[in-house]
């Protein structure tokens, strides 16, 4: 098998027959990681199957622990309930893990990592939360700004797509805006409401605070990621009807004063970032050419209304299950691998 | 005819074809506005069709000055250029003139008029701006809160249907989700990218200063129907999947300490809004909920994380095509005749 390295590492994913699994192991192959042999685990009702992958087509395999053994790098595309149970069982065996689920991004313990901004978190851990998709393609565009002209306010409101939600999520899309075309009434099971053609302010679970639990994921690892707990920031976090990408309306306050010009500087030299920003010509972020891309899409960035001289509005898009989920995590086991070899 | 009323008055609606004109006939027979007669008036390529109306089947007819002469009532839907150019002389026939476009809103001689806010703006006037649809449903819900607790900024994210450019607007967004689902490529036409399962921060002209004109309608328009020419507000307009409502994520700091107990109070009395806000029960606003409703939906009332006890976050869902649009100038057109009767 050409694609595997006999130098590599022993990378297994579990939750590999899901939207993230399987742009986990897409990107592996596609950022060429090291790997030696690639195991696929799921849940037993989604296990037994063979997926095609760019490694070849490979046998589902029943998660256990034992089949995690020996390890190097064990990548979680699973539940938090999973992950709390089974993430230190696996770390405990030996394996680098990097979950993609809530579980422990809020635990001080646990580095959670977004590898533009605090790729040095992750040194020496064993485990590493990647953090929550809204928050990934947010903080890449956040970061470079905060660090010339200093963070103070952040809000945010997000446009963000059925896959969120899992491959269920846009099935669910796909099918009921065909049945609500076809004349019929679209219902839902994935989401609270009917989809089609309809806006959903309601993602995760509602807080006490009358905040949704996806809401409030934005607030807390913007400040862990960054290293601002003091940092300010309020979202609104709406399911609308794309497939993928999320898109984010944002408006900062900052410390220093700040121009459009200088903030398009800043983040054109931004890692994980590209500038798409030209109205004259209607380039501006969207879904459609932010999916499948690595890098998050800014643009409309302009002087705030609200906050003058010390503030900006901008748009963003971002491939959500990459930079919000499954490149992150590969770009994480990068770090630990670079590190390791240079150690 | 017995819709009709012989003491009523003589009403003309010119761009009946359209999407608003078509909602403001309904309108009109929906809330019993007295017509006498009605007069449906289009463009020369749009005239000549016979329309199916509460008021039985009218034929449509080419407009000319002549055809509005000894209206009581014109109502307006059609483009800024055309009300630049013909409503001052609709209005010096005698007729009252109500128009939807934003030729005449940012005139100071001439009132721009929601209602619920600011009615008695409408007297003396034969010629009356109808607001930005995105603005009507948001001030309805503003104004009752800035007189209990002072607005001092606003920051509104909008998410907006396809009607909003009219039913053109909406016939692509069906047609090419079509296509899109039979496995071709979407295109588009109204829009200025394919609108199927996507959005597009590109909403009207944009301006100098980087902000979309609609975008810049929201900040002016606040401002001069609630009177308040110093608020400080900021806008980024995004059109969605969506056929119909407008919704919007809103984002406010205050004068003075608010409740979302207080602000829930607020708008439960305030006129043309229905608060919808029992997260527990999955309800909030929701385009599929607000479609077809006088009320513009107001709901995930909650504090602010940004700005404290001055703040409070929003979301909000109103039907652009009533409210936003045809409601709003049938209501100025009852404000006007009540006044009329009672002087």
């Amino acid at each position: 098998m050409p694609n595997f390295r006999p130098d590599g590492q022993r990378v297994a994913v579990v939750g590999a027959t899901g939207a993230v699994g399987t742009e986990m192991v897409r990107v592996l192959h596609d950022r060429g990681y090291p790997v030696k042999e690639l195991r696929l685990l799921a849940s037993a009702r989604s296990a037994d199957r063979t997926l095609s992958t760019p490694y070849g087509d490979i046998r589902v395999q029943p998660f256990s622990l034992e089949a995690t053994a020996g390890f190097d790098t064990v990548l979680l595309a699973v539940s938090g309930e999973f992950a709390k149970e089974w993430a230190p069982k696996i770390a405990a065996q030996g394996a680098t893990v990097i979950d993609n689920s809530s579980a422990w991004r809020y635990d001080p313990a646990i580095p959670l990592v977004v590898p533009e901004i605090n790729p040095s978190a992750a040194i020496g851990h064993k485990l590493i939360a990647n953090p929550n998709c809204t928050t990934a393609v947010l903080v890449v565009v956040l970061y470079p700004l905060h660090r010339l002209f200093g963070l103070k306010r952040v809000i945010v409101s997000s446009y963000q797509a059925t896959s969120g939600a899992g491959a269920e999520g846009m099935e669910e899309l796909l099918e009921q805006t065909r049945v609500q075309l076809a004349g019929g009434t679209a219902t839902s099971k994935v989401f609270q409401h009917p989809i089609p053609f309809n806006v959903i302010p309601h993602i995760d679970s509602f807080q006490p605070n009358g905040y949704t639990k996806e809401e409030m994921k934005v607030v807390w690892e913007s400040r862990k990621i960054m290293g601002i707990p003091e940092l300010s920031a309020s979202c609104t976090a709406v399911r609308i009807p794309t497939l993928r990408v999320h898109s984010e309306a944002v408006t900062i306050e900052f410390e220093k004063p700040v121009t459009p010009e200088a903030a398009r500087a800043a983040l054109a030299s931004a890692p994980g970032v590209k500038v798409v920003d030209d109205p004259a010509r209607n380039l501006y972020p969207l879904p459609i050419s932010a999916t499948g891309k690595y890098d998050v899409e800014v643009g409309r960035i302009r002087q705030s209304l609200v906050f003058g001289d010390r503030g900006l509005d901008l748009f963003l898009a971002g491939d959500q299950l990459l930079k919000g989920a499954a490149l992150n995590a590969v770009q994480i086991a990068e770090c630990v691998l670079e590190h390791r070899k240079a150690a």
